[in-house]
């Protein structure tokens, strides 16, 4: 689960409200006209340049972003390095009950196969689709949430140029300026506010778990092949950390 | 047909004209001569930079991609297998009467240049520059698109300007002030709409419809090299499969 | 001759200019400091980027661009083929009258240089030369139109801020004001209708014209050499259509 | 340490502290709620897109290039032949009294490793790994930097947008228009001022550094190295010349 | 000397300055403390982002683009040609009184070393690294100007964020108002016109500049290293005529 996307968003949120309600008048920001261009606009857009299911599919995506825990490198080298002595010393058919304690469904899902006896070659034709699958996902993913992060300012200002144009129609007392104009504004506040703090954010953290969670499963990947071809606890160890930047790799040896 | 881009932009529009009605005024949003400055001008100069006909291809090109249907890919290889099977059971000319069934013409094309006997070597001289023309084509009118769209809020803003300064010729009434600066906003209005809901939104649309036609079309011209060769259905459907993505070879190994 | 471009441009002319006088006061949007400032500066510091010669280049380009008449793929394969035949039965001398009566000049001279007994080798060499030059020439001024494209408007926005500050100085009364504001705003709306409606869309012109000319002259050249080696009207189809896009060639195929 | 990184920033807060000093009203452009949006939205909006621990590794990657002293390539040169003269003369052990006065931690290490009998090739495999950490983590740095250069100035508009729905809601005197405009414009300032002074020019500075620092470090490796293999004096001047770009290794030649 | 260059510049100048004098109040336009915020803030950043001596250099490397004058491609080749013809005929020592005569230093040093009995090897090996050292020159020189003309406008923003929220302190009388507002867009002015008359043409000018003078030195350094190795006055044009473009060629054959 990454805390640091749910307290960045949680923090904007109560940093941006708090100002507002701070400088009084907080019920005028909350106007569901304006929130219907921008948003509307924006999903509008983004349904023409897209499809429905790739738009709809963004939401499980950056659910799953935030709430699926990738399995640190270290914990990775380790069990494989484990799994590579229980292979060696009890055979393979030993680590079934493994499976169950594994709460990545991709290393469970490799263990399995490794436990059914398939051989390295199958495993691999089984399990790289699925890499590729979930870098494809992520990339579209990526893709609609920049677009959103352009297509929300734009229709913002859409919103506030109807806004400013109906404002004028009368421009009787100074009063009615002041709000039709504050009204107007609101729909730029909701674009940029929305493209900042959630869209253009998100979309470059997609990019930074994609390729997290795309190593995770390659190492996996690597280290299950190589349990199903019968080698030592030391080359599953090497086999897996060559997946692991050259930093990253002294931290580890001192744990491992 | 792309039910998801009509849904957009008739929604997008619904929003938007809501939006303006419900704010009252909505006559003072159509305006003759501020459309002509927007659109005429983007019109102008798309014109000086592609030329007439590419202009005028743009029609039909959009046309085509909301209303063509593609393919599925379970689609293709399941006709392929079933067409590889026909062929090799009863020969060639036994897959005539399947052409009539086929609403996509190039997948009839194909079929036909089939049963006229001819071999893989030439069927792939004479469809292969079909692909190639239908994706230039395709990149020429994304192009054109992609101008539109940073051409149309460029004209808005310039018609705005005219629309300023016809209006600071008399600022006597203010009440006066208020309807031509509304009026000059309004090109601006335009272009923006025009752009973020049309333009650049479809831009998108046509890349990603160009590359699924481009691989339908690819698929079904190996599928129909394939059987021309005389390969088994198991053989046709690997080859069709080759251009599948990855993730998506997994729904269709259950499906077919 | 490249109609569209000159009815573009004049189009636009009179979309902007018919805006503007039906608005009345059409004589306010002449105004000569503001054009001074927004073209003069433009034109300095192109002067400054590049260089006087390559600036003045610029005129003669564009002229060009709209004037000369690039001879179709149809017309160059057929003519090739003709020549190829006349070459064949009468010797390479029976082609001299041919020269006058072909209107572009690079045509000319290579067939002339095929008359004066030249081998393919030689005419390579010295046509070669032309045809790079002219892409040089062609990328150097679309490099300065788009530079334009950019300085105009920034000059535009210079000129609005002088008379800004001028307008500023006294704010007596209200007319005063709007008077002045609309002579600022004026040399914005110059730089950005000179850049939207001319230079962006000439540079881009430029770009596809410049490609076109490019594979005319190499067809051309291709052709030419086709001829001094000898070889027969269908080598001499065949080598040309190689420079012609494959959407393109099905139409030739069905025209020569 | 880079002294003109020091010098530029508090130069810059001195031009434009004493530029506001000089038009009074000084004390307006500390208002604390501003500087939370704008700095505590881009803070919000950086840990949504990297995590927690990349923004706060910032301050120590920023503070370590201000601070750390690159050893200049000439030293490096000069100390490399020096340490290869008294390993030719007097062994490798009579290096070690020279570990304690190099104030480079990479330098020291390397030495010591060499001092510890290391051969070339392990040295190499233990220190090459701490090139390509530094590399990776001044990478991050600098994404993280230009995404706050980029995020303040948003945040900075957000700020002025609710400033500004804030002050139009109540427009009884032009007083109080002015004084919550003015604080409306605060957070734009704020966004400004911090992306163009601090997180932009740091971010490049950040990628200067990056580079000379890897060469340092490549240089010493080099050098270590070819100490560690007995190379003599001259190919040791050499071998870590090659790092050195061919305009200072004319300085260089002139020293050494 | 490149007079494009200046006569834009002073043009530029002429223009604006012209522009402003003829609408009044010119003494308006120049108010040190706009300058010290635009011109100062931009200073600083640019000392933030590179280093002081990078800095410094910029003027110097500026200075030498505008004065210095590259040898043109035909005088280089004849005079080569010239040289070739006096080391066959007269020995390489009837070279010397030549070095006095040649106004560019690189071309007089690489003669010197030809007259001092050097090989075409280590010519190369003496020269080759000055024209890199060049190029590294100007390639930092116009990031360094690129960045000028990005950061300039920022920092006239900036001061017209504070100019604008010093003016909103009190807003008594619309004189005061006019007066305060016309001071704060100052900076912005300034901004666009260092950035765009100065420091965005400079930059695309060393870049120009940049790669005639590489040209030119390489063909003198190949002419040189061919005449070191005794070639033919021929052969000696053809190799300096290799780094000649072909649309250049054709002119520089009708003189030489």
């Amino acid at each position: 689960m990454d805390v640091a996307t749910i307290i960045g968003i949680l923090l904007g949120f109560f940093v941006i409200v708090g100002a507002i309600v701070a400088g009084g008048g907080a019920a005028m920001f909350f106007h569901i006209p304006s929130l219907c261009i921008t948003i509307g606009g924006m999903t509008c857009a983004t349904m023409i340049h897209f499809s429905l299911p790739q738009l709809l599919a963004i939401f499980s995506i950056v659910k799953k972003t935030i709430i699926t825990k990738i399995p640190s490198q270290t914990q990775v080298i380790q069990r494989m390095v484990n799994f590579a002595a229980i292979n060696r010393r009890d055979g393979t058919l030993a680590l079934e009950p493994e499976i169950g304690r594994l709460n990545n469904p991709f290393f469970a899902k490799g263990l399995q196969l490794l436990v059914d006896g398939q051989d390295s070659e199958s495993i691999r034709d089984l399990l790289d689709p699925e890499i590729q699958y979930l870098q494809e996902r992520h990339a579209v993913g990526k893709k609609i949430l920049e677009f959103m992060g352009a297509a929300a300012p734009a229709f913002g200002m859409i919103g506030t140029l109807i806004g400013l144009v109906q404002m004028l129609r009368n421009m009787s007392s100074p009063d009615q300026i002041g709000q039709g104009m504050a009204v107007a504004l609101l729909t730029t506040f909701y674009g940029a506010f929305a493209a900042n703090l959630v869209f253009i954010p998100l979309a470059g953290k997609l990019g930074i778990y994609s390729k997290k969670e795309s190593v995770a499963m390659e190492m996996i990947l690597e280290g299950i092949c190589a349990i199903a071809q019968g080698d030592s606890p030391t080359i599953v160890r090497e086999r897996t950390q060559a997946f692991v930047s050259h930093g990253r790799r002294r931290e580890i040896k001192a744990t491992v």
